[in-house]
């Protein structure tokens, strides 16, 4: 049974013995010293988190899918009925992430963590729904704590199970109309920061929305007063459902030692609640790619960690996530399939 | 016959209606418009270059070795013997440049465009050397007008031959201990800049070693003066014999309606001479990444490219350009892949 303090009592900082010895083995292929600049910096947390040489051949994808009462204050360019509708999307193939992800030779588990209209048949969807969406945070908590911690559990579960099915690298993403919000209001708790610095426009706000916006995530702050040193409270009072199974996905990987790459602002949200949960879960966590959403880059540097692709993506779904797969996937191989100077017989500096 | 006129003749600027449509096409498919950021702008590239959906599932490396006489001037932390052994390494699959091409799908074709040292066997090294490696730059011009006409017209022939066999993405990389300083030599020349602003620490010079670099560039352009809107000359000048072979591959991409993906400082050295000889060549460059060599970025916004990966890479080879494939594979099947809204039945905007 997978608890949420079983889960934290295995989450564990790596050892640096091994990250030395990781730099020594880069090192010794032929190329100058540190010139593959930032895949070396990953070959090399990939190796001490996983406390052997990295592989990343089995990515794993979790599309986790919910929606939001917060969507009545108006504060998305798309309506609610979206949700239920992408996540039909995903599951024919036709969305995003499925061509990424198909490019990418990764899985995608697409779960319905608490969609509100009904998701037509397909067998494939995982059904962890905690209620037909959650309630208005602009009039009072999302969900009940009982809630929250349920929804991470189900989440760590799914990821569990991949891994121990072979993944090797989780990937978190989501769908929920209205998310952004969510998660303005837990990386405004989370870094102190006002709403304005951490509202975007979602999915294609104008500036009068985007300006609605920031006064509902101001209500949603004043609505509900969670402890910021209390994950589960500012979870349970701001978050949402996805978000919570997207904790339990990161706390898994940590538990497991298995890296697990952040997609956008939603899924660092869900970052911010595990690291408040964990503080040594950071460790397993890289950051993909830095969103075009604001609060991306301030929930980032909350973490301290510095993104791999800046590539003006604000799709979420787990998109970015899905693209940096090939960059961790070439840092893997690098460290474990290049020549060494020795065995090449190439001479190294004069 | 290739020959350096023809090709010049058959470059010319892409329509922009063909732009305007991949943008429609973008906009309809199932998330909201511009929210997958550069990979749009990217897909409407290639659709703009190609005329036509596109396409990246053939991408060919073209790994170019030379050496250069201006290593006699101490400017390389390696000694020249390491072109020939790094060729040998490439032929055997064990350099960086390998083990990245393997993930991307690409093939990788390693022709000695004017190596000093013996090449050992492999049938695979496509033979197209100049001579022993060029002159020394600081002393007189690296190599006469003809050659590097000739040296560019071999490398278009390559380049050629592959969009013959299927190739969809050219992708240019090299060997050449020394290299950097004259990469730094073009740059200085066609931009501008100082010398100093152009000229980094190549596969890791010491400050005293930088010091030293940076002078001999300034002698190379004061005992060369060649002029800066003859392309040819330039290249005569300067460059290196990998580096001509490299203007050829762009050359032929750009006629072909090929992209070419640059890799990093000296692949943008080439760019630079191609731009010189025929600018509307620009428009089938795609900035790979942006290299840790402060002159790449210099050359790249000469050329007005925005750069796509920027992971502290100084590598070459073509390893950054490799890694980029999947970014690019990513932009088109994004594009043909993708389910429209009217198709999956998802509502747009309320």
């Amino acid at each position: 049974m997978t608890t949420l303090s079983t889960l934290c009592s295995k989450i564990h900082v790596p050892g640096v013995g091994v990250a030395a010895a990781a730099r020594d083995h880069l090192d010794a292929l032929t190329k100058p010293p540190g010139s593959l600049g930032r895949l070396e910096e990953l070959a090399v947390r990939l190796v001490a988190l996983r406390g052997a040489p990295p592989r990343v051949e089995q990515p794993v994808v979790f599309t986790f899918a919910a929606d939001h009462g917060v969507v009545a204050e108006g504060v998305s360019a798309y309506p609610a009925s979206v949700t239920a509708q992408m996540v039909e999307n995903f599951l024919r193939g036709g969305a995003a992430v499925n061509v990424l992800a198909r490019q990418a030779g990764a899985r995608v588990i697409v779960a319905d963590f608490g969609v509100a209209g009904p998701v037509g048949g397909a067998d494939e969807l995982v059904r962890c729904a905690l209620g037909p969406g959650t309630a208005n945070i602009a009039d009072g908590p999302a969900m009940t704590r009982a809630q929250a911690e349920r929804a991470v559990e189900a989440g760590a579960r799914l990821a569990e199970r991949a891994v121990d099915d072979g993944a090797d690298l989780l990937i978190t993403g989501e769908m929920g109309i209205g998310n952004t919000t969510a998660a303005s209001a837990i990386t405004a708790l989370f870094t102190g920061q006002p709403p304005a610095a951490v509202t975007g426009r979602g999915t294609g706000l104008d500036a009068q929305g985007w300006q609605r916006k920031v006064e509902v995530v101001e209500r949603v702050l004043a609505v509900n007063r969670p402890d910021p040193l209390d994950g589960l409270d500012v979870l349970a009072s701001v978050g949402g459902f996805e978000i919570a199974g997207l904790v339990g996905v990161i706390l898994a990987g940590a538990a497991r030692r298995v890296p697990v790459a952040l997609d956008g602002f939603i899924a660092t949200a869900a970052a911010l609640v595990a690291a408040a949960l964990c503080p040594a879960a950071v460790h397993a966590m890289l950051a993909a790619h830095r969103s075009a959403e604001p609060g991306h880059d301030v929930a980032l540097r909350h973490l301290g960690l510095a993104p791999y692709l800046d590539l003006g993506l604000r799709l979420g779904e787990g998109t970015g996530a899905v693209l940096f797969v090939h960059v961790a996937r070439a840092a893997a191989r690098i460290y474990t399939e290049m020549a060494t100077f020795k065995a090449a017989g190439v001479d190294g500096p004069a």
